[in-house]
């Protein structure tokens, strides 16, 4: 069986604000439309259509393949934007799902029942229905003694009687395909706003006699559509709630969930502690037992296990394991630390790596440099890696002692053991086991190491 | 008409603990007494007047020339508190408002209700109430037939029946200020705990058979008087609903309204996103388009359009547009950052001017400096601006590139197109186009610059 | 009378998807069992008697001599549980209490009120219950027309009238210690489970005709259970807010409790003012009149009055009063910081002692140092303290003057009233009121000081 989903895509969200369209707002760091393409892919097979029209063409650019594209214009009502499909859907597909872009906390199990319902609905429509006390303006639904449905009336044109019925319209529709085409051509335009509405769809059918059948959703919150940054910031914060007490329940510790910051994709290990004010971006992935935070900003990032990141901000790094960094490190893109490297406050790497044990205590900055194992890097050291026109590689042996203020002027190579005194300004290579000292720095001792390299 | 406010401030306010007057303790940056002032300044028409007990000389420190002040020592209760105002009032004023000092949720609206209320009754009294469940030890308001009020009953007085109402005083009151000053003489000192309470003036106006009106406040919130630092963390939260609901209704996005905190005077431009945990004190201005957080700290200072701000703390400075700074950067006092300026981690600026496309990626301090377009300040770079004694000045030209860790000891003039080596001390004015080197740094090479300035 | 505690805290806690056994996972920084026999020893005599199981080794290895330990093993049921301290307790004992190591919101108080009970109970046994309209799963009380306690009911055996009972137990009991090694005998095996449920004792007391009371709990939220990482935050944030109230209540204020992290054993001084994002761990205890945070983490710190300590983070360290830090600031272990002691951004402090009136206002690392009164460290200075093999220590006096980027290689001292130059690496002790200069720095000049020394 064929199943397509519409998305409605097109509104002009005057209420946000904004410049940008607002499907594409963001929600746990995926835009809103991303959200309902994800559900609705779990309950459709075919390629999804996307009706656009206010910001058509940044929404169709963001979407790029995923979908297919068709526009709204002018805006006639979302009976209308459905029909824009027509040509695109009729004739290729057995069902065909209706829903809205800007409602991300709609799961893709939901659509899943509703599509169940309708398979099982020998007529032509299926609709998703909610209970509340709250009616905030929504369609009220009203039921035939036998359960079905035989209209939804909208909150302006209803009676008092039908004021008090708490069960609502959502928004979302699993309609036979077959059927839907022909419909949507028949529906009147609105008098009072000169539109098509779809929901004129469900009168049409119960006017045929044909049974709608509604699923009622258990979960208020998904239902919520974002108007407004206000809605946008309670959306968010649900799935923030919904992604964290997924984590939680796989093993991880988070002594305030409200505060930890996890976006979509993030993949998180068992006993892995998230500490208060933790963001977690993008691509990110943790093992287990790290101690993340408080304060820590990562993205794009992977850490191995026994890690311990205090109020730092990574991005783009490779972490080992037992690594032990903060207050006050800043990793950025390329940088890679070792087994058991330790990193204190006030450093920062980047397109580097440490090796296993390096030890950068604090004020450093480590850029486009190889290190080797069980090196220490005095407070202070820089890799002059930038001459004002290219970036220059700094290679820096095992067991070697960078002294404090040390400047590394690449392209530089330090063999093991080697050893710069405090303020040294290194412009020469330096043989292993030998001790620099001054500006510009030269040798003036053979050391004798504790720890030979093996 | 004339219309004068009396705030009652004399309260010891014992449960907060503290050695600061209770109505100086902050909400949103500002002073409870502050948001009082502000709300009751919108329907009123004269200097209001501040009855003052318990710390009255902080407090009447505080207020300067924005209210008369009057003293009530000792303290015999809120009608006695009032009448110390007498002198300064009677006779000046056609309305008289009186409400608390420590209630700063209470909206300027809902006092021009009250005194809307007033302009209305023939009788000489209106007030407010509010309808809740829990009455929290709040007196009962009984309702004549006619609507009007017959009398306010305290708790410990009242019958069973009427612990059953749930129209509360909220203790704010619109007096005709003829009938006040004769009213207040004559209410009775309370056998109990001889005060004068002006809750007294309600059922002397009843007796006399003059209407008392009354105002049902819609949200409850407001009425909520601070006593301990529990209720000040209370409205607090309140506040920074009301205020980031206000901004974001405004265009702008906040993932985690609950930890963004903006003071009363800050501005905020449409499409500007706050990042959870993010601070904006004082005059704080931020233009369109801006990212600002997480971790971020801004007082006092002047945001362009597209900045990013991330994790740093900024006082006192201004910044135009597209300038990207941060995790872990510092601007102080003075601190100009010009358009398209990257300022990286651990950087530091105070007392300067960076022009157009500086770059200062990394461990920097600049103060009392003038830097000009496109120069590249190297990692280390500090300015010697303080020698014990005074601060100097430093002046950088256009196209400069500033070697790691280089001492710029101030005063100091660098032309365009100079350069530093890693590790030099400057001490001397360096010519344009020319290579500095060493400790002291001196002149090595003439430059040929690859963007010339125009 | 003698009275001992036995806590359960065999369980496996397989929900929590932890290496880590259940008890042991941290509330407030306490594991929870802490928590628990802190609450029980309030109204015990004797050791309490502590039942391991799954991760028996770890939880007796943190236990110590705090509990006498039997292990249960298999874990046949919570009558099996408490009969495996026969051998400890019987004959030793006038009363024992039985209650779960993972309700860490216990309070000592609702213990104590049990235990009393019991002592006025001619019966064997009183329990804690509780009125709650979500049974979540709890056993219902049953009770007779006398009020005494008939019998437990759980949830999958009982009638549709038992399950509308509302009160429920909560697992907390206080036996009379002759009656129940000889109950515990008694009570069937589980046929469905095959396990002995401490629960039966009740029904046998009651089949006996012997009284047994119940103790209505008022705060649902103590009787939280930790089965989940989910539950455990919720208990982390009900003990957060309830520290947070107690602090509050005594003077504290805080902008946003929400986000204020106080560990258990933390003080603080009134009019002490925790700004959002504040960690306080340990044994950390703060004066009066300070302000912290925002984002400030300090563990096992002393903290004295009027200090301001922004974005920065401390452990092991001591600030006199009025010491003014951050942001971006660090303290380590031995960091002492004198009166009105100025420690600006990107500085670290570790084993070492600042005076009074000590200004280090960027960028600089002090270790295994001590520096006199008024003396001005420069931004970049560094102690060298580190030798590849041992640490060093530098003595500075007082009135001295670090200038930018000095390199103090140590050992080393600086009398009072000395002066380095720019990018000097100081290798030899510098006398009083000298000025050296240059790597390495050499003496050149005596200084005559402004406020000398008296």
């Amino acid at each position: 069986m064929k199943i397509t989903a519409i998305l409605l895509a097109a509104g002009q969200g005057t209420r946000m604000k904004s410049s940008l369209p607002k499907v594409l707002h963001p929600v746990a760091g995926k835009p809103m439309i991303w959200h309902a393409l994800k559900a609705i892919a779990q309950s459709t097979t075919e390629k999804p259509v996307v009706v656009v029209g206010h910001g058509a063409g940044e929404v169709t650019k963001y979407l790029g393949d995923s979908a297919q594209i068709v526009e709204q214009e002018p805006q006639l009502g979302t009976g209308h934007a459905v029909l824009q499909a027509e040509a695109s859907v009729k004739g290729k597909s057995d069902l065909v799902v209706v829903c809205y872009a800007d409602m991300p906390l709609m799961r893709g199990e939901t659509l899943q029942r509703l599509v169940e319902t309708q398979k099982r609905n020998s007529g032509p429509v299926s609709m998703l229905t909610v209970i509340a006390d709250d009616p905030r303006g929504f369609g009220r639904i009203i039921r035939n003694p036998d359960g079905t449905v035989s209209a939804i009336v909208e909150e302006y044109v209803a009676t008092p009687e039908q004021l008090q019925v708490k069960e609502l319209n959502v928004g979302g529709y699993c309609f036979d395909a077959k059927w839907l085409w022909d419909a949507l051509h028949r529906i009147p335009k609105n008098p009072k706003k000169g539109e098509y509405y779809l929901t004129d769809t469900v009168e049409l059918a119960a006017k045929d006699g044909l049974p709608v059948h509604a699923t009622v959703m258990d979960d208020l919150e998904e239902t919520i559509g974002v108007n407004t940054r206000v809605h946008l910031s309670e959306v968010e914060a649900a799935m923030r709630r919904r992604i964290n007490e997924t984590h939680m329940l796989n093993g991880v510790t988070m002594i305030d969930p409200a505060s930890v910051y996890i976006e979509a994709d993030v993949r998180i290990g068992k006993d892995t502690t998230l500490m208060p004010n933790t963001c977690l971006h993008g691509g990110t992935e943790l093992g287990e037992g790290n101690i993340i935070g408080p304060n820590t900003i990562i993205r794009d990032t992977k850490v191995g296990n026994g890690c311990k990141i205090l109020a730092s901000v990574l991005e783009g790094a490779l972490l080992e394991n037992d690594v032990d960094m903060g207050p006050f490190a800043r990793l950025r893109k390329g940088a890679h630390l070792g087994n058991h490297v330790h990193m204190g406050n006030f450093g920062e790497v980047k397109d580097s790596r440490l090796a296993e044990g390096v030890k950068m205590g604090h004020f450093s900055y480590i850029g486009n440099a190889q290190i080797g194992a069980n090196t220490n890097i005095g407070a202070g050291t820089i890799t002059c890696n930038y001459d004002g026109e290219k970036k220059h590689a700094t290679e820096i042996g095992e067991d070697v002692f960078i002294g404090s203020d040390t400047m590394l002027v690449a392209p530089l190579k330090l063999g093991d053991g080697a050893k710069t005194g405090a303020g040294a300004v290194v412009t020469k290579d330096v043989p292993a086991d030998t001790l620099v000292v001054g500006m510009p720095a030269r040798a003036i001792r053979k050391l004798e190491r504790k720890t030979k390299k093996k």
